[in-house]
């Protein structure tokens, strides 16, 4: 299988099911720190950081790579701690793209684990 | 009275009351588009932008601002949509701080009433 961080977010613009949650544990499985609601419907991850401004560095680079995919996590902060929800709003579950970015993410910030 | 867009932030380390409601109300009738809580312990205001990208300008120009007040909302994106809420975190209140700062971002995306 390809690996999600070599995989690119392609258009969903709903009419397809969402992922199934067997599939869906599956790519969690490749998306370490991240962990999923108990509908299946999200994935969320919690970042901490020194301080606010690194918080803004990390948050400006998520949203980099969201515009290059097209696809958009929504984004808490709070000072020096950045919370993510990704989930896929046409078919108002979890589709592949969520847990592409979710890869790509944490290329940018890698778990501690 | 001195105008909240020409007060500055001060350290508010805790240790002090939060504002009463009347003060609060007094306030807020000063920061038009921001709403407060039932409990008078935290106000919000929404923004919509054409698109991510102008969200995202706009957070980091309250951002900016935050850093200079050293006084930081919380941040919600949700595309093209910003929520912002402002309370003191040591008195678990509001306090004259938030109120300038709402004034400030006022400044930078004036309310469209």
């Amino acid at each position: 299988m390809i690996p999600l961080t070599r995989q690119k977010c392609a258009p969903c613009e709903g009419g397809v099911p969402s992922l199934s949650r067997a599939k869906a544990e599956e790519l969690l499985a490749q998306t370490p720190g991240w962990i999923m609601d108990d509908d299946a419907k999200k994935i969320r991850r919690q970042f901490k950081f020194k301080d606010f401004k690194e918080a803004m560095v990390f948050v400006n680079k998520v949203g980099d790579l969201a515009e290059s995919e097209n696809h958009h996590p929504d984004f808490a902060i709070f000072w020096n701690r950045v919370r993510l929800d990704l989930w896929t709003h046409a078919i108002n579950g979890l589709f592949t793209n969520d847990f592409i970015l979710a890869a790509k993410i944490n290329e940018i910030e890698p778990p501690k684990i």
